[in-house]
C-alpha cells in the first residue's frame, strides 16, 4: 500500500466526534451501565493496547481518544499514528492506561469507530492508489449519521470529498432530465446558486457536448467505458474537470486511471469498506 | 438463498426509525434544501420504482417509508415486499409516486438506509445457511448510532439477536479475567444480576469445565476450531447453550454448523456487509 | 435499619446523571437565571452543609455533586457518605463551599435528586431488611425519564434489578395470555430470543406447573397469598428462580419472606417512596 | 373527597406532553422493542379499559393517551374522566381498543404517567379539602424534568401554582440572608425586576413587620405554630397575601385552615405523593 | 418597491421550519402554559387575520403556518401571500380561524418569525432593486440558530445566497494571508477541495491579478470604492465572477451597480434588518 | 451615552449561552469543517483582537468566549470589557491567542453573537436615557430560540425585563377582550394565578379606571399620546405601575418621559437593533 501522505485536514469537526460517541455509549450503557465490568473490582487497574490485526490507514483516533474520555476522564492513552497514516499488521496504536473497568466499558465503542473508519480510509487508500494519478472522490453514499466522520476518513484515506450534501453541491443527475434539459439546467443553476460549481452526470458524448456548451463546471461520465471515458475527456480538452462513476472496482481502476480523468468517485468506499481488524490486548495490571 | 421465513418481528422501534431519518436527512438537506431540485419546475409529477440491482433479503422499508414521508407526506409508495423476504435481482421492490423534486430529494437517504440494512439483512441470512442447524447471533459490532436498526435487520435476515448493549447482557470475556476467575465472575453476577444468563468466552476446554461447574447458562467458544468446538460440545452435553465465535468465514461456516454448537456469532453481518445495490428507477410523469 | 453493604455497583451511568441534571437546572433556571439570588452581592462567599433531617440510605451523590458542577464548577463539595451507606438522622452528608449565589442557585436542584434517589434507596432496604434471606427487586414502574437513577438507587439500597425495559428482559403475563399459551409463549422466547431468561407471571398452581414443563427460566407469583407462594415454591423444589409480587407492603413482606421465594418485586420503592428529608444548612462565610 | 370542580387549565401544554412521553417511550422499548409482547401473533386484537382500583382525582390524561399514540396511532380511546374529575374505585377511566401487540407496548408507559399525575392530584386535592377557605400551592420540589406536568396535576387538584422556577418569582429565604437584609432584597428586587411579586419568608413576627414595611407582596411564614400564624396574619391585616409552610400533614392543615392565611404550600404533593393505583383490564378481542 | 418574481425555492427545509418553531414556542409557554389565555373561556371561537401595518415583501409564511400547527391543528388559516411577493401596506396576508385562546397563545411565536423574516426579504429587494443589474448576495452574518430561515428569506427577497457555512464554500480572507499567499491559497484550495469555486478577497488591484493568476473562480473586491471597483472589473474582463463588499449601505448601492460587478454582499440584510410590521386583527367570533 | 452603570445581572444562564453557541458552531462547521482555515499550514500562531468599530454596550462576552471554547480550548482571550459597559469607537474589547486556524473558525460565530448582543444593548442604552427617569422595558417579541441571551443583553442595556414567556406572566391585552372583560380577567387571574402581578392593557381612561377598579397591578397605557398617557397617570395616583407602549421612537421617547409613566417599554430593542459593529483585527504571529 502506499504512504503518500494525506494532507493537514483528515480529522472530522469536534461537534461530530462528540455527537457520534456520545450516541453511541448511550446505546451500549443505558440505563444500567456494564453488567459486565461490574463484577471487576473497582480498585484494578490496567494497561492495555490497541493493536491493529491488519495492515491499513488509520482514521477515527480522535473518536477512540473521545470514546476513552467520556466513560472515565481519567484514562490515558499515546498514541503512535495519526489519522491518514499507514500501518502494518501488528502495529501498536496506542498504549492505554486506567482502570480495568473503565477500559473494558470503553472497548467496544472506541473499536467500533476506529474500526469502521479505519475500514473506510484504507480501502480508499486502495483506490487512491488504484486510480492515480486520477484522484478518488467519495458520494453521499454514506452512512446515515455519520457523515461527517466518513467523509474525514476519506481525507484521510487520500481521497477527495465530493459535495457534502444536496444543500451544498450541484449535480444534476439522468432523473433531473425527467423535468428540465442540461442546458437549462445548468443555466439556471448558474443564475439561483451562482459561485457554485455546476456538475452534469453525462451518458453519451453528446450530453457531454451538451453540458460543456450550457457552461457546466464538471461532468460525471457515469457507467461508460475506460475507452468512451478517453474520447470524453479528450471531446473536453482540459477546459472543465472530468469525474468517472459507475461500479467502478479495484480491478477496473486501473484502466479508468490512464483516460485523463479527474476524478474517479466511488461509492463502495463509504458504503461498503469492511472493518478493519483493531482489537485491544490487555498487557497486565 | 434460502426462502426460510424469519420471525415476526422484522421491525425496530418507530422511534429508531424516524430519528435516523431525521438525523439522515438533515445530514443531506440543511440549510438550504436540495439545489439540484430547486432546478425541477414545481409542477413536475413522477412516478419512480425502487428496484434491487442484485437479489438480497429485504431490512429497511420502515425506514425507507419514513424517508419518503418526511421529505413529502404527500409521496404515495406501494411496496412488494416487507422485511425479511428474499427478492430476485431485477425485482421492484416498490412503486413510488409524487412530485419529481420530492422524489429526487428523498431518494439518496431512503437507498442507503434500505441498501445498508438490506446489506446485513441478505449476509445474515447467508451465514444463517451456511450454519444451519446451528443458528447466527450478530454482536455489539454494530455502526454507532444505528443499533437498533442493524439488529432489527438481522432478525430480518434469520438471525438472532445477542445483547443489546452492555447494560442488557452478562458476557464474561478474557480481558475480564485480567481482573477475577470466571467461577467469582459467574457467582457474582449470579448475585448481582439475577435472571439473566451468564455467558463465559472461553478458549479451553478447562475453561468451558470451570465455567459449567460456576453456573454459567452459555459458553462462547473463542477461536476454537471446528474439532475443539465438537469436544467441548459433548462435553457441555447439552446442559446450556453453546456459541461458537472468532472470524468464522461463510466458507468456514458450514465446518462449525456440524459441531452440534447452538450458535454462530458473527461480527462481519453488521460491520462488513456491503451494501445491497438498490436503485431508484424514474418510470414516467 | 441493617447496616448491609451494598454491592459496587451503586451509580448509574454517567451520561445519564449529566443528562437529568442538565434537564433538571433548565427547568429552574432559564430563560432569567435566579431571579432571587441576583439579589445578593456577587462577591459573598459561603460554607453550608447537606444534611440529614431523617435517617436513610444515600443514594444520588453523583447527581447532586453534578448540579452543583454545572451550576459553578468553582464549588467544592467534600461527601462524608457515598451512595448505599447509612446515615443517622442529624447527619452532614457533604460540606459545600462556594459564593452564596451559586450555592442557593443550586441547592433545590441538587436536593431534589438527592431526596428523591435517597427517599427510593431508604424504602429498599426497608423492604430488603423485610424480606430476607428473599431479596427486593425492583419494576418498571418508575418515574418518567429517570429509570437509570432509580434503578441505580434500588441498588443502592440493597436491591436487585429486575428487567431494565421491555427491550432486556421477558415476563410473559396474564394480559400476553389473551393472543397465546404459557407454553407457546415460553418456546417462541426461547426460539426468537435465547439467551434470555424467560419469566412466566402465574395466578395458580397449575399454570407454575405448565411454565416450570414449558422451561421458563423464573416464575413471578402474582398475587398469591403467603401459603400459596409456599406450595408454588415447593413444587418448583429449587429448579428455577421465584419471584412473588402483587401489593406485598412492609407489614406483609415477612410473611412472605419465610415463604422459600427468591425475589420479592415491590413497585412501590420507585413509584410511591415518600422524599427522604435533607436540607442545605447555611455555615457561614 | 371533595367534588369542587378544578378551573380549566389542568392540562399541560402539548410540547411538555410530547416530549416526556417520547422519553419514557425510548426508555422502555429501545433498541430492540417489546420482547414479550412480540411473541403474541400480529393480528390479534384486544379491547381493554384503564380502571382505578382505588378513588381519586385524574391528572394525566392527555399523557397516557400520547403514549397509546407513539405506540401506534390506530389505538381508540374512549375517555370517561378528565382532568381533575374526581372517580370512585372502580371506576372505568377509559376503553381502549387496538392490537394486543400494541396496548400491552403501551400499556406500562401509559400507567406509569397516569398514575403519578394522578398520585400527586389525588393527593392535593385532600390537601385542598383539609386547609379550606386557604388555599394549597406547590413548590418547586419537583421530580426533576416533570415539572411541567406535576404544575398541571396540582392545578387538577385543585392546587395553585407557586413560581414555576427560580426564573420566573422572587422568593427571599432566610439562606439569602446570609448575604443581605429583608429590606435591601425587597428594594433591590422591585428596582431589578419591577412587576413581579416580592414573596419573603419570614420566621418571626419581627421579620414579617420588616417585609410589610419593606414593600413585600406576600410573605411565606415557615414552621410557625397555628397561633403564631394567627398573630401574623393580624399583623398583616389583609395589606398582602400570607402563605404558610413548613411540614404541614394531612393532620395538622386543619388548624392551619382556621388561622386566615391565604395559601398553605405543601412540598409533599409534588415529592411525596404515593401512585394512584390504575390498571389495565383486558377484556376481549 | 419592484415587483420582481423571486426564484422558485424561496421557503426554508421544512425540518428547520419545525425546529425553529418548536424552540420559539417553547421558549413562549412552557412549564404553565399561557397564562393569561386560561382566563379566556375555552369554548369562545375567534376570527383574525394577519395584516400588514408597512408594504414589504413575504418570508416566512411556512413558519407562521408551522407555528399555528404546533399549537393547536384544529387551526385553519387562509394565506393570501407566499414567500417572495411584495404586499401594500394593510394587505391581509392571511385569514385564521379557530379558538380564541388557541390564536392568542400561537400570536406572537408566529408574528415573531413572520416579522423577522419578512424584514429580511424586505430589505434584501430593497438592496436588490438599488444594485441591479448586479445581484445582491447574503452573508455568513446572520442570526445564530435561524441560518436556513434566513437564507431563505434572503432568496424570497430576490437575494442569491453565499455560502452557507465555512464548510460548503472557500473564500480566502485577508486574515487568511497572516498564514499563506492568495497563489498558495488558491492552489492548496483547488488541490484539497476540487468541485469548489475558490474566492478571494481583495483589497488592492494587485491581489486580484493575483487571484486571476493563481486561478480563483471569483474575487471579493472589500472596502473598494466604485471607481476602484470599476478598475477591478475591467481588469478581470469576464474571465470570473466580480463581488462587491465593504459596508455599502443603500444610499452608496447605486455606485456600486453601475461598476459592473457581478454581486454586492451585504450583511446587512441578515443581521440588521428592522423587523417588518405585522399584526393580527381579531376580527370577531 | 450615558455611562450609567447595568446591576449585577446582566448575563444569560451559562446553559442558555452553551447552547446557542453550540447550535451556531454546528451550523457554521459541519460537516467538513471549515474549508478555507485547512489552507492555512496547522502551526501558525497570531495574535488578534475584538475591536469595536462604533461606540456602544457590551453584550455576550460568555457567548464569543464560549464560542472560542467549543472551537478550540486553548485559544486565551482577555477581555478589557464586560457586558454592561459602554466602550468608545476604536476600544479593543478583547486580546485573543491562538493558533491562526482556531482563531479564524471562531472569528464570526463569536462576532455574529457579540455585535448581535451588543447591538441591543446599545439601543436599549439610547432608550435608557431618552425615557429616563422611566425605564425601558422589553417585549416578548424577540428572536425565536435567542431569548434568554436578548433579555440578558437588554439588562447589560440598561433595560428591564417585561415577562420572559406566556408562562411567566399575565398581561391582559385587547386581543383577550374578545373572550371576557378587564374585570373578570383581573378577577380570574388573581384566583388562579395569585402571587403575580395582573397587567392590563389599557387604550383609554375608562379601561384604566376599571383595571384599577378590579385591582390590576400595572396598567399599559397602547399608542396614547403623551398628553393621554399623562392623564392616566394623574388618575392612577401612584397606586399601581403605569407602563406605555406602542411605537416609541428615540425621537418620541423624551416626550414619554416627562409623562411620570414608570416604563417605556420598546419592542424595537430586541426586534429590529441594528448590529453593533465588531470585527477581529489580526495583529501578528
Amino acid at each position: 500500500m502506499s504512504q503518500s501522505q494525506a494532507h493537514d485536514d483528515v480529522h472530522p469537526p469536534m461537534a461530530a466526534v462528540q455527537d457520534a460517541v456520545a450516541r453511541a455509549l448511550a446505546e451500549d450503557l443505558l440505563p444500567l451501565g456494564d453488567l459486565t465490568a461490574s463484577l471487576v473490582p473497582i480498585g484494578v487497574r490496567a494497561r492495555a493496547a490497541f493493536v491493529a490485526r491488519q495492515e491499513g490507514v488509520l482514521a477515527g483516533r480522535l473518536c477512540a481518544q473521545e470514546a476513552l474520555r467520556q466513560v472515565d476522564p481519567t484514562i490515558r492513552a499515546e498514541w503512535a499514528f495519526d489519522d491518514g497514516q499507514w500501518f502494518p499488521a501488528g502495529a501498536t496504536l496506542a498504549e492505554v492506561g486506567g482502570t480495568l473497568r473503565s477500559i473494558l466499558t470503553a472497548e467496544r465503542t472506541a473499536l467500533n469507530l476506529l474500526g469502521h473508519l479505519s475500514g473506510i480510509a484504507t480501502l480508499t487508500r486502495r483506490f487512491a492508489d488504484a486510480v492515480a494519478p486520477a484522484r478518488v472522490r467519495d458520494t453521499r453514499k454514506t452512512t446515515p449519521g455519520l457523515r461527517a466522520l466518513e467523509k474525514a476518513a476519506v481525507r484521510a484515506g487520500g481521497g477527495v470529498n465530493h459535495r457534502a450534501s444536496l444543500s451544498d453541491g450541484i449535480l444534476v443527475k439522468d432523473n433531473h432530465l425527467g423535468g428540465l434539459s442540461i442546458t437549462v439546467a445548468v443555466q439556471r443553476a448558474a443564475e439561483r446558486w451562482p459561485g457554485r460549481v455546476v456538475e452534469v452526470e453525462c451518458d453519451t458524448i453528446e450530453q457531454v457536448r451538451e453540458a460543456l456548451a450550457a457552461g457546466a463546471g464538471m461532468v460525471l461520465l457515469d457507467n461508460m467505458s475506460p475507452d468512451e471515458v478517453a474520447v470524453a475527456v479528450q471531446e473536453v480538452g482540459g477546459r472543465i474537470l472530468v469525474e468517472v462513476s459507475g461500479g467502478v472496482t479495484l480491478d477496473t481502476a486501473p484502466l479508468y486511471a490512464k483516460t485523463g480523468a479527474d476524478f474517479v468517485s466511488v461509492g463502495a468506499i463509504t458504503h461498503s469498506a469492511p472493518v478493519l481488524d483493531i482489537g485491544l490486548d490487555l498487557e497486565g495490571p
